[in-house]
């Protein structure tokens, strides 16, 4: 059954702007992974009258509602008294919700707060959805052949009840079409090259879209299929994905929810070897990186921040008179960070980053951005001069990435560009 | 006068969540600040027949509606054959417009693809607003006492036309209320306890709004005020902003733009106060955090990252007998690590964090999440015991922040909890 849907995202910080709205992307897509259509698309201020205009509107023209946000327990939290209005129900008292809320303050040995009693109170006849993150519960409402779902404003409690109750929850209610979502993970490629590789090799018919999404953590291509059965879409978006495969195989480093950092720590375990970087313009970033895998700890062994040139020095070895003659920002320097980091933490391989994160401190020699990345091993030692741009945020990140995939590269053994 | 205001994004990317919308939350800054209240706000596909719909809603319902995407040449761009046919008007084609996109294609020295020339039709009666880095023109319409804006969609042609061409206009036309922002930055306090201090202090009259904003990084607290005059708005916003300095004082870290790290870059330079960190379950975070302000090498000199037992004890001369009896995750091997980084890097003060992040390693005694922040300065060193949840990406960003407070209030002598 397929079925238009909207999304609601609530708060005045949306009107005025002060927050960027992401939630209301990752709930459409969600739903358009599961083949529903996002068709309409709103944002309500904290007023009731204007939410209430609102979701009228929405349950005349959608099937499918889903709003984010006030659902907190201070005063500005009003969504709640926008449903009962609008679905003329009452709010009931739930003692074993307060019961959950009580239980979990005392876990985090905090008293809580009476105002928290709020968030026992639910629309009468809603279907609550555990919030495994938070107090506020999802509630989801099924009237006239529609279904009302609201979720907190919290991005990764709206996250977690959208992943493990809204999508079971249509799934058992065959609410969707069939659509298949292949992702293929690129990294060291910029999108304009990416697509002059790829389009020839394709012969793209509408059942097919394609997306490009770039990020500081590389380009993130999209197959989108869809056709009247979920084998049938299967098939189509697997076809076109090994069709681009063969155009860029090696700038693949993995599909779907794969990370560089995820794809690293499976290498690293399958080789049975340990890791340890050293840091200076990335000040931590690249371990923070590699230890956001849960697990990490089998294969990092950890690293030193070498921000200052005498810790660099005193801390990793490097020569002096390397700094001296070639400036901590440089190949040679980056080379002795990671020499003398893998001898420090006795790892198999080391990664150094070193680089002008802006925005001061370029020169015309070395612009801002100006980054080196060494690589040890028992085998060799190496760095890779890369320019990252001019803005701090983002070739930070774009020199661990490109650390990561250095690394992914050596223990792979590719040697293509 | 005041006028509710309507923005409209456009564009199919949009409705799949592919594309965060970001142009909303800037054209909605942009409007707020001139005292203009943003109250409808939606997104519509690449569809002739939704983006009628949307605009004809947009008409009967708002003032003033800006629109920003499907202005490009390409096919998939439509937005202004859904105007024509909204406002029941002709394109009209401009020479001179299509003469000075010629001349755009000319400087750059390449030549003007013939599907451009699209770019020259406007709809009748429209004024155009020109784009300075970008052959799609701004398009106004007005109306039955209505403002109809079109803008392109690419961010920053977009957000040059709206502050150069559009606000001006505004300002004209004289559209627009005298409003006020002040922002108070917390942390150490959930949002119910603020509340719970905040709501006595106040008579809020319908002037002023409050707005709570958590993040892992804390709440952030603004106060928006609306008054007839720029001054009174000001006033109106300050007096508030001092009535909840006098209930939550030691809570606020800062305002407006203030960063908890921005903050303690100032303190440190103020006391010429160098810092180091070691990080375990951070992984690196805290220092990435830290080194996320330029000129942070001024207070900054390094960290290790201590993520294997092995380097608490042989980096940071943690005594495995502490391990042994108390945990690596303890009150104990906290404030050895903070010891051990503060003489390691001769620094002033030392932070140090471990904790389970979890997902795996949590126990009875100590669930995931259960952290350790120890810090040692010249003076003395401690550890406090936190919980910061079962997320191991929220968990380690409020860890770092948790252990930048104690620093500050290290630094400024706060003692109240």
């Amino acid at each position: 059954m397929n079925m238009d849907c909207e999304i609601i995202t609530i708060g005045d910080e949306i009107m005025t702007g002060h927050r960027v709205d992401t939630n209301a992307a990752l709930i459409a897509q969600q739903l358009t992974s599961i083949g529903l259509e996002v068709r309409y698309r709103s944002s309500v201020g904290d007023s009731l009258e204007a939410m209430e205009e609102c979701f009228r509107l929405a349950m005349r023209r959608a099937r499918v509602i889903i709003t984010t946000g006030g659902l907190g327990p201070t005063d500005d939290d009003i969504t709640k008294r926008a449903i009962v209005k609008v679905f003329k129900r009452n709010l009931i008292f739930h003692e074993d919700i307060l019961e959950d809320i009580r239980h979990r303050f005392a876990e985090r040995k905090t008293e809580m707060p009476a105002i928290n009693q709020n968030q026992a109170l639910l629309p009468q006849g809603a279907t609550p959805f555990p919030n495994k993150h938070g107090t506020a519960l999802g509630i989801c409402i099924s009237e006239k052949g529609r279904v009302f779902i609201a979720l907190p404003g919290v991005p990764f409690e709206m996250e977690q009840i959208m992943l493990d109750e809204v999508i079971p929850y249509f799934q058992r209610m065959n609410i969707g079409t069939p659509v298949k979502m292949v992702s293929l993970k690129t990294i060291g490629i910029v999108e304009s090259e990416l697509a002059e590789l790829i389009t020839p090799e394709l012969s793209l018919d509408r059942n097919i879209k394609l997306a490009y999404l770039p990020s500081p953590s590389g380009i993130e291509l999209r197959v989108i299929a869809t056709a009247d059965t979920d084998s049938e879409a299967k098939e189509r978006a697997q076809k076109t994905a090994r069709d681009i495969e063969g155009a860029i195989g090696h700038y693949i480093f993995g599909y779907d929810k794969d990370v560089l950092e995820g794809v690293i720590a499976q290498l690293l375990m399958d080789n049975d070897r340990t890791l340890a970087v050293a840091e200076s313009c990335t000040g931590g970033q690249l371990g923070q990186i590699i230890t956001s895998v849960s697990g990490s700890s089998k294969y990092f062994l950890g690293g030193v921040i070498a921000y200052a040139n005498d810790v660099k020095i005193n801390q990793l070895g490097v020569d002096s008179a390397t700094i001296d003659q070639y400036g901590a920002v440089s190949a040679e320097c980056a080379k002795e960070m990671a020499t003398g980091c893998r001898k420090k933490f006795e790892s198999d391989y080391a990664l150094a980053i070193t680089g002008i994160a802006g925005p001061e401190g370029g020169t015309d020699d070395k612009p801002v951005g100006t980054t080196f990345i060494g690589l040890s091993s028992i085998h060799e030692t190496y760095a890779r001069p890369f320019n990252f741009g001019t803005l701090r945020r983002i070739n930070r990140t774009r020199a661990v990435y490109a650390a990561l995939e250095m690394l992914r590269r050596e223990i792979l053994d590719i040697k293509e560009n």
